[in-house]
């Protein structure tokens, strides 16, 4: 898969996630993705959890934006950014994980309570 | 293991790569460990195939200086960087695992050609 297209994707998600739009969703994750946000949490396993799991973040009115290239390697891409909710800004790193339809087979999001100011 | 040990770790991580420091690397990673960098590569087994691999950067010229925060979460960190070898920067993102004596089990590397830009 070029990393062309998994910064298509990332790009896709980004304004997918940001504009609340759960086709977006649907249509990059896998059936059989698996979701851990942040690291260290039970993942949300199967396209429905994983879709349950954004419907609270699109409920949170959360939006995100970029801070930085995405790095792709392997069947993998990273990349940096925030998140924003009213009252909170969170900064961020995914992993996503690719299969060879290109669909996101993980996504593992690394961040914690040191990442997170009060607005 | 606290955020603020893991980000510790991850400064002294980057002053040692920066100023060629084997010491360092030998005190932060365990003895077990794999580096794989960049991912999709054969991985680097035990320290001293780790070692003989930053041996290898070393005599690069290679300097580190982070671009973001240390995301922390269960077990693992993860930060973004610019690494500069002579005539080239390449932004990475790097994730660390620590075990429970705080030593570094696992390095992973994202980067790809298309973060690499020549000088």
């Amino acid at each position: 898969m070029e990393a062309q297209e998994k910064v298509k994707i990332v790009n896709r998600y980004i304004e997918g996630v940001s504009s609340q739009d759960m086709n977006a969703i649907r249509e990059i994750f896998d059936e059989h993705a698996t979701v851990e946000d942040p690291i260290g949490t039970d993942a949300h396993v199967g396209i429905d959890a994983v879709c349950k799991f954004y419907e609270g973040a699109f409920n949170a009115g959360v939006k995100v934006e970029s801070t930085g290239s995405v790095r792709c390697a392997g069947n993998a891409a990273a990349f940096p950014f925030v998140a924003r909710v009213p009252n909170m800004e969170i900064q961020v790193i995914d992993i996503f994980e690719f299969n060879e339809n290109g669909k996101i087979t993980s996504m593992r999001a690394y961040w914690g309570p040191e990442n997170c100011v009060q607005l």
